[in-house]
């Protein structure tokens, strides 16, 4: 069997749809969460789009994620509501909560939803690449288990609660999508597979040393945040305010669960279109890529990139020639037709 | 001459007091300078306190700063609002703008204001203190000049853009002080004239390679973001959005100018005061505190701390025993009345 296949958008946004429909969800639910897995999967991010499949489906199955479920308003307080998930799925309620924020932010200038009770919402970039399209600023973030130690501590007691940033912009939007750890589990199972280090410190081994060597991070499952202290505390008081908006679960409360669910999310929107010199704000924006870009790469072939670029370029290289799927999930995946 | 010399608040702010009126604030805006100053470097940050104020001065001489100016609202968006900073002081702009801010956040749960043409606001995590003193969230941001490479640049073109999350805390607040930069280039110094090599990477030296060397970065003057390519994604956005939102000028536009004037700032607040539930807050904030402080201390010396905490910690000191200010720097300001 060869290790990759080709799968075009089509076919996989097809066969999801129909195994999601299988799990219980509505065809509209079904039909939304096949589009965004495929979708995280076209920007290259497959270990939140195809490869996670088989685990999100096990959720179902276990309880975790209830088809059945949809998250509610709970409150409201001028341009900031809270919402409870429900324990329903992670994508289709931040999509909610996103589109909720986004109306929030077209009657206010801007708008948050906190919401609780959710599940794993997949790629946080997703939801930045929503808001953007609308018109908005997206300021997103989720809390989750203990996966790093705090600065000066031994044990995890930090999620890598990744942030989202997005800006739009008419020649392709600005996303900044990233976990507050310097690298993610799946990157340093990478650099194990090829037996090399990691080009910086990205955790801690068993002596508690901070280390570039792969198998001793995966040994002890604690990660560095980015910056060291610095990353450390932004971690701390994501979780703070995920928790203190959402009413919910905090880092502290999820590592109490067996499983990571029931976590808590913020999505604060601005809406760009309240501002009435659009013309300016685009050229602001390109000016400060433009001076970002110009100057000598380190490498001579590469360019200096901004957050998204990339991943516009790859969404469009993979729907022209297809993603290179694992073989062994996208079987793995229609097993469960 | 002893280099160093114990001067209590009392003192230091009477004596600031008097030279900024001296040099054209009216006794209002004195005052408030000074206290500013003062609690600055009470909190530790000599820095961006005591330190700072001949050069502060220099700014007033040289046209920089104007005391005559003030900040003004130019456009509003429902809970968003547009200032201009007219060119007055940093320190008394920013006052200005987070008490708007929290003004906002009173009437709509959140508000925002977007500040252009301002100075140096001085320590950022004084505008997060004060948010949090009238029990709010703050979210605060600045542009700076560049200082740092991009990530795959050589030359510079990302500020360090400090960023500040405060969070209202009954038994002490919790606030986050950050630049973007992994050190700041006055620890940078300090690692020089103790010959010493920084703990961790820190900038790039003559030959565009990451190091340790506080003698090669202070040649360079190129600083490393947190988390390298993170960081520099994140350097990026934050300036972007401060542009954006101000209508104001970029760390590429800051940097045409002969002086490090006229930045954006961005002073978001969201009123914890709207939420029913109080206890409920500070007890999920507590659990996190505490939750982050069980762990083993990798120092069997140290505790693991929240952030804020060492800074109350130090002020406090500071207040009983007065602060060790640096001798020729208190000459030099005494100079000046």
């Amino acid at each position: 069997m060869e290790q990759v296949k080709t799968i075009y958008a089509e076919e996989m946004q097809r066969v999801l749809n129909t195994l999601f429909v299988k799990n219980n969800f509505n065809s509209k639910q079904a039909e939304c969460l096949a589009e965004v897995h495929t979708e995280n999967t076209l920007n290259g991010v497959f270990s939140h789009g195809i490869n996670r499949v088989p685990q999100f489906i096990q959720c179902v199955k276990e309880g975790f994620v209830n088809p059945q479920a949809q998250a509610k308003k709970i409150e409201q307080f001028g341009s900031i509501e809270r919402w409870d998930g429900c324990s329903a799925s992670g994508v289709l309620n931040a999509i909610s909560c996103t589109h909720r924020a986004i109306e929030l932010a077209r009657d206010n200038g801007m708008g948050l939803v906190a919401l609780r009770n959710t599940n794993h919402w997949m790629r946080a970039g997703y939801y930045g690449w929503l808001a953007a399209q609308h018109g908005c600023i997206g300021i997103l973030f989720t809390n989750t288990k203990a996966n790093m130690p705090a600065w000066g501590g031994k044990e995890n007691r930090l999620g890598n609660n990744p942030l989202v940033v997005s800006i739009p912009k008419e020649s392709g939007h600005i996303v900044l999508d990233m976990a507050l750890s310097q690298f993610s589990f799946g990157k340093i199972h990478e650099y194990a597979l090829n037996d090399a280090p990691l080009p910086f410190h990205g955790g801690w081994d068993e002596n508690y040393e901070i280390t570039t060597k792969p198998e001793s991070i995966l040994a002890t499952e604690s990660g560095i945040p980015i910056g060291y202290w610095k990353g450390s505390a932004l971690s701390m008081v994501l979780d703070m305010l995920a928790t203190l908006l959402a009413a919910g679960n905090s880092t502290y409360q999820v590592e109490k669960i067996e499983q990571e669910t029931n976590v808590s999310q913020v999505f604060l929107c601005i809406d760009t279109n309240t501002f009435h010199d659009k013309h300016l704000q685009q050229n602001l924006l390109q000016e400060i890529i433009d001076y970002t870009a110009s100057a000598t790469p380190t490498d001579q072939n590469q360019q200096i990139y901004y957050p998204g670029q990339r991943a516009m370029a790859t969404k469009q290289r993979n729907l022209s020639q297809g993603m290179a799927v694992n073989n062994a999930i996208w079987e793995e995946v229609l097993s469960l037709l």
